[in-house]
């Protein structure tokens, strides 16, 4: 097939705090650019985000066989590396734009997929922006991923519902444990989620209890003030009913003056300050007060790198969202991102659908209060309805002796072609 | 079919920290005991374990349809309610012992299974020696189970194997995801397990790393005495080899004077004594020391009640030594327990064996050093060898609505016969 004319190689980047199914949009990505071989060239990843564009230290996807990108589909977190790096707007640091494009130039790249979250769309807005400031034609599209599922205009994020089926999950398990133990032992468990300023991943919890399955769950959100009494009388109120109780508790939790319970002001042995999480807070208050056993959890990295219970919602989602950036590529859009459109809720559909970049950039969507109950400790029906999609199928990886198969690429580099280096800040 | 003449029922009870696969053992007993109806009347299990058996509060199983029965082995945890409470000698309180004769006579009680661990084994040991002591007919058979999987004699014990695949898999995955992040964020991450005295599960830390998958873990055993300098050493070299680097702690980590390095003597801000976990000590002591960003988890509940990816080789166990402890009792055994003897490990075979519970009571089987590096920070050939039969296979529970499927019983309470209460202390 003869080379076409002008066709353009891509750049593809994962940033922010890697999931379950990130890797699922590069594989979305990576194999939509393959079967397009006649209108895209290679797709080059940038290895740590935007610091591979920034520093010329790009990766030949190219490389890889079909076979290691397709298993990219069920390999949890950032196969060719994240990084937590802001662009500054193009006034405060224009020298990181035009060697963007020296970069860009240089590979002939004329399509960015970015795969983040709001502080990453504002960055590939930014790179949008790129062909009209600085002349150069650039097509930008954002790929959605964040667990925290706070992108607006999108009903959901990549990445929050296979962490809401580990939360889920893992919370039902507990309880069990912990209702098998309360006669004389453990009556309080208790476990710590991601979530600093919404309690969308604290929601998912909610879910571990359900019509066929009856469980005591206490959720705090950090939507909702900490308040000492009414928090204990209602973990007495489940202890007394159910004789155990799990408590679900968001890692931004905070009490009315805004300061988090996690922050304890603990001093170790040395003095140092001890960063302990907000689960032994709780576990301790609860011993203290109530008198009750205990035990605690923090989930931590093992919640959102989860992959062996993935949701198949969600890595369908993730992988469409990788294909539909290179289709509205192909399709000469710029500035835009992919949304996951809910069309209905049972059965549940959705569609794919569009939303303009400087709708989507520095707009942070919070958990509506008609999703937490009344006395602020649980989830409602309408919050229940909208999470129960988001978690639903199971996508196991493969598994070799006991262990799944995750793939590690061999991300090999991309011959540097600019004589200067870029040193990030 | 006639009732045969002088038919006993039997008596089964779940002890000690509940598991994944505990239910599978239950199951099998009840399942093989149903096959078995024209020789065994009844089963009957204890709610909260010996203290069901004490109080006369006991679960009259038959209540249970045979799929409510089936869908135990696939749900963690205790069904029945499991206890913490060792039986003292017959000389320290013979009125346990004759209580006991007193509630298996009333309800023609001549088998008793006893699932459990170590401290459990010692109890089945003296409800076994009845017969001699009082004149009592009963023959005890002991269930083993534990986490810990620290009883003697039988290769492994059910419910470790399913932790050990939880440790490793989980392990795997956050090492993972900490490798997406090291560039600019998070290099370290710790991840704390069960296992006080013995390091079994932590080495299954270790299982994370394969020949085909490369990873840098660290592993914290109780067995080697702390030491700060070899560990921050071991984890800069691993950091500067690959750019990260996890860490599997053991809870029952200590420094050479015995001293756990959990306990730090934390104060909260009012003076409380904070029992916080090992991983913060152990994250905040390579960023004070070494400087690199950390994230941690305590797995706690989570690992012993994931059910959802529990291992296939635990599982068949589990279930295995609950039909095998029915099967002894029906060929006239007691005070024995049914064993897993291992007859090769490639391919891995094994089949049920038999140990007198004399042998088995108040023995704790500890680590092989031949187990641990040389360096004490990681596993070798012989423990890989070891351990990953016994994480081999996926057992998935059934799915409903994104959520496993595990059974709630009824537990309908048997009618009291005994005039008398009894108070346990």
């Amino acid at each position: 097939m003869p080379k076409a004319a002008g066709k353009k190689n891509a750049f593809y980047a994962q940033s922010g705090g890697v999931t379950a199914v990130i890797n699922a949009s590069a594989c979305g990505v990576i194999e939509t650019a393959r079967r397009n071989k006649d209108r895209i060239g290679k797709v080059y990843a940038g290895r740590n985000g935007i610091i591979g564009a920034l520093t010329e230290d790009l990766i030949d996807t190219s490389k890889e066989s079909a076979r290691a990108i397709a298993a990219l589909r069920h390999t949890p977190s950032g196969a060719f590396g994240s990084c937590r790096y802001k662009l500054k707007s193009l006034e405060a640091n224009r020298r990181e734009y035009e060697r963007l494009i020296e970069v860009f130039a240089a590979h002939n790249i004329g399509y960015f997929f970015y795969n983040g979250g709001g502080d990453s769309a504002d960055t590939c807005l930014k790179v949008s922006q790129l062909s009209k400031s600085l002349g150069y034609p650039i097509q930008a599209i954002h790929v959605p991923k964040t667990v925290d599922n706070d992108l607006p205009i999108t009903d959901n994020c990549p990445g929050f519902g296979s962490v809401a089926k580990y939360i889920a999950i893992s919370t039902r398990e507990a309880s069990f444990d912990v209702a098998s133990m309360a006669k004389t032992s453990t009556k309080i468990f208790v476990l710590e989620v991601m979530g600093r300023h919404a309690g969308w991943i604290a929601a998912a919890g909610g879910l571990a209890a359900s019509e066929d399955c009856d469980l005591p769950i206490v959720i705090l959100f950090p939507e909702v003030p900490f308040s000492q009494t009414r928090f204990l009388k209602t973990v007495k109120d489940k202890v007394k009913k159910y004789g155990y109780c799990s408590i679900v508790v968001s890692e931004g939790v905070h009490d009315r003056s805004g300061k988090f319970l996690a922050d304890q002001g603990l001093k170790d042995a040395f003095g140092h300050a001890q960063l302990g999480g907000v689960a032994p807070v709780i576990a301790n208050l609860v011993r203290d007060k109530l008198g009750y056993k205990y035990h605690w959890a923090v989930a931590d990295y093992l919640q959102r790198a989860a992959r062996h219970i993935a949701s198949k919602s969600d890595v369908d989602q993730a992988y469409a969202m990788g294909k539909a950036a290179v289709e509205m590529a192909l399709a000469g859009k710029n500035s835009v991102m992919p949304t996951i459109v809910r069309t209905s809720n049972a059965p549940y559909r959705w569609k794919v659908g569009e939303a303009k970049l400087s709708r989507v950039a520095n707009v942070e969507k919070m958990m509506p209060k008609s999703f937490i109950t009344k006395d602020g400790f649980g989830i409602t029906k309408r919050c229940r309805t909208y999470l129960e999609p988001l978690i639903r199928g199971e996508d196991y990886p493969p598994y070799k002796n006991g262990m799944p198969k995750y793939v590690q690429l061999k991300n090999v580099a991309v011959r540097k072609k600019l004589e200067k280096s870029f040193k990030v800040k």
